[in-house]
């Protein structure tokens, strides 16, 4: 087990009706904030008026910045930095999933540092100070709730790159299940893909004595995946099933499943340029993307690939032959995958192969890619085409 | 699962050599602190001295104050508040395990609040406001150093009493596994047993969709298991398994186990008078009552217990008959407690069973006890009996 730090201080506000919180939990810190969303879902549901009398009741006053959309715009965060500064903005509230508030944490970060804010992720420079970010998520999936992490596309790569800083982590979460309710069930998958390739990217390490949090990320994953098997069999407003894959959720990518490992995130790397140049979905795009970088490992430490397929996928755990155990784990994987309605292939997202070359080059942009194994230009481009196979 | 906030702003310095930050990050609070500590093993191991070296290097004054025991006595709080009061500290900085750690606890509470400090115990007031309390942490047992709780003994009752505040969370714990290397065996098994008791008071609740934490809680359980094994089997500086065994007692405790569900708690108020009257370790009151409190609750959601048997303790998960399998699962955990130099039964640590009807009714001083199930007097009389058998 490695030495490690860790401190996660988001202030977590859980359960049904939670959403009344906000204007409470937020005067605690600004009386005047950007309220941050899409626009579209979270005011048709009737959520951010909701919020917005929540916040005249604490007397807040708030400046809307509308339009996020999935795989946040660079844009869209100059403008709200143009915003918050302008406005003397004390807090920024994102009301969504993910998007809104990685977002939110760029605007953040831009509203009290100088220079671009595109330079941050760039690797150019890294921050220690941001404005304090709220959220009150409606999609659970990238677990940004409680996390050092935001991921913003510049459209004029266009060019999808993250961040991690302490200073980014929300002051508070409000979390309610009901939220999630509506979900269209192609949301809810990609949000379960998410949180559990979250876990995977952890569990995948070359650590090996690191027993508490593997057994951690087991048990999260079969939540996961009990669980999301109850909500696309009719549960969709099963609270309880609902309930446990939000909270899976945030702990997926709060930092405790990190404490004393290195987690892999190739896969991650390697989806964002399926994002970047396709559209795609994150969700979707790592469903594609982890059975084929699991395959392409199956020769690294098979008895940790065969453990998963045990505990997580119940593939039977009196093992004759590693390898074969490990492979009817990433079979099992891809049936989940596809009965939750994920794509596991290139075509069934109608994805152009023909440009795998070109992605294999830009994922290791930055270099080699991955911990659990170091990932070249080639070893990408043979992921990729297993992906497409 | 319920509704519930959850926030845990401990700052966790995890791995070996790190009590050599004491000062670093006792700097960032305070400049003159009180230094808690027995004066015995934390002398003789050098460890005081090396933490002197590193807040001498960070400029930090401090004040000492030896002298705390096993369940940590009042006569010392007091004089602790005295000392801070008077030497006007800013922080307390507890160096050793559970009793250190909820010395130095109360000592904050009382050092910022007027009146008597043994009110809070009593119940009569809440406190709001604390001295900053750090920890360096050197028995994994209490699971203190990143929780609200402190328990303390009055010497004139004797009573034991606890308190749960969020003002007496430690800002910062510091855990270095090496430094448990050399804990005489019976201290190690005392720990192991209660972190394994932390976790199940709060695995057995009422409430019934609550799986993640389950999870959790039963993935937990079964790394200390496993590693206590490897401890026990010669592996007294096996550093990995030393660092799971720690690990887990802090997130044994640490409040995320709690969340979504309301715990037991009846066998650490049980324990509470064993403690009280015959001074046995709290590790080892919980190796006697905790099977005792099963055997007597074997009724009250068998399923549960059977659940528990099998995911914990390995006992077949295809049962026949869920009573049988909850049984055995007792049969094990016996076996296990045993195993590690515990406990189980009232004559096995030459506890007096004449004296069970007075335990029985100060166990229920404050009214029923427990949440699983609630126990008057005559329930709490059972149970010692069971476990006096």
């Amino acid at each position: 087990m490695q030495n490690f730090d860790y401190c996660n201080k988001t202030k977590i506000i859980f359960g049904k009706g939670t959403e009344g919180r906000a204007g409470i939990e937020t005067a605690q810190y600004a009386k005047r904030i950007l309220l941050h969303h899409s626009g579209g879902s979270t005011v048709r549901s009737g959520l951010i008026d909701k919020v917005k009398d929540s916040l005249k009741k604490s007397e807040v006053e708030w400046v809307e910045l509308t339009g996020v959309q999935p795989n946040p715009r660079l844009s869209l965060v100059r403008k709200g930095i143009e915003i918050a500064k302008k406005e003397k903005i004390e807090l920024i509230l994102a009301v969504g999933g993910g998007s809104a508030i990685d977002s939110s944490k760029a605007i953040a970060v831009g509203a009290v540092n100088d220079g671009d804010v595109w330079d941050f992720y760039e690797r150019k420079k890294s921050a220690d100070k941001a404005l304090p970010v709220g959220t009150i998520v409606t999609i659970p999936a990238a677990g940004s709730e409680s996390s050092i992490s935001s991921v913003i596309t510049n459209e004029e790569g266009p060019w999808k790159r993250g961040v991690n800083f302490q200073c980014i982590r929300p002051v508070f979460s409000i979390m309610n299940p009901e939220l999630t309710y509506t979900l269209p069930p192609y949301q809810t998958a990609c949000g379960i893909t998410d949180m559990m390739a979250h876990i995977m990217e952890r569990y995948f390490t070359k650590e090996t004595n690191v027993e508490l949090t593997d057994e951690l990320c087991e048990g999260a994953l079969r939540t996961i995946i009990r669980n999301a098997r109850k909500i696309f069999s009719g549960g969709e407003k099963d609270y309880n099933a609902r309930a446990e894959i939000m909270w899976a959720g945030a702990l997926a990518h709060n930092g405790l499943l990190d404490t004393g490992r290195i987690g892999d995130w190739a896969s991650h790397a390697l989806d964002h340029e399926l994002s970047a140049l396709f559209e795609i979905a994150h969700g979707a795009g790592l469903a594609i993307i982890f059975p084929a970088w699991l395959k392409y490992n199956i020769k690294e430490n098979t008895p940790r690939l065969a453990r998963f397929a045990a505990k997580v996928w119940g593939v039977d755990g009196a093992f004759y032959d590693y390898e074969q155990a490990a492979l009817e784990g990433v079979l099992r994987m891809e049936n989940f995958f596809r009965s939750i309605g994920m794509p596991v292939r290139f075509a069934e997202a109608n994805l152009d192969s023909a440009r795998i070359p070109e992605m294999a080059k830009r994922a290791v942009h930055f270099g080699a890619i991955g911990n659990y194994r170091k990932l070249d230009e080639k070893d990408a481009l043979a992921i990729y085409k297993l992906a497409a196979e």
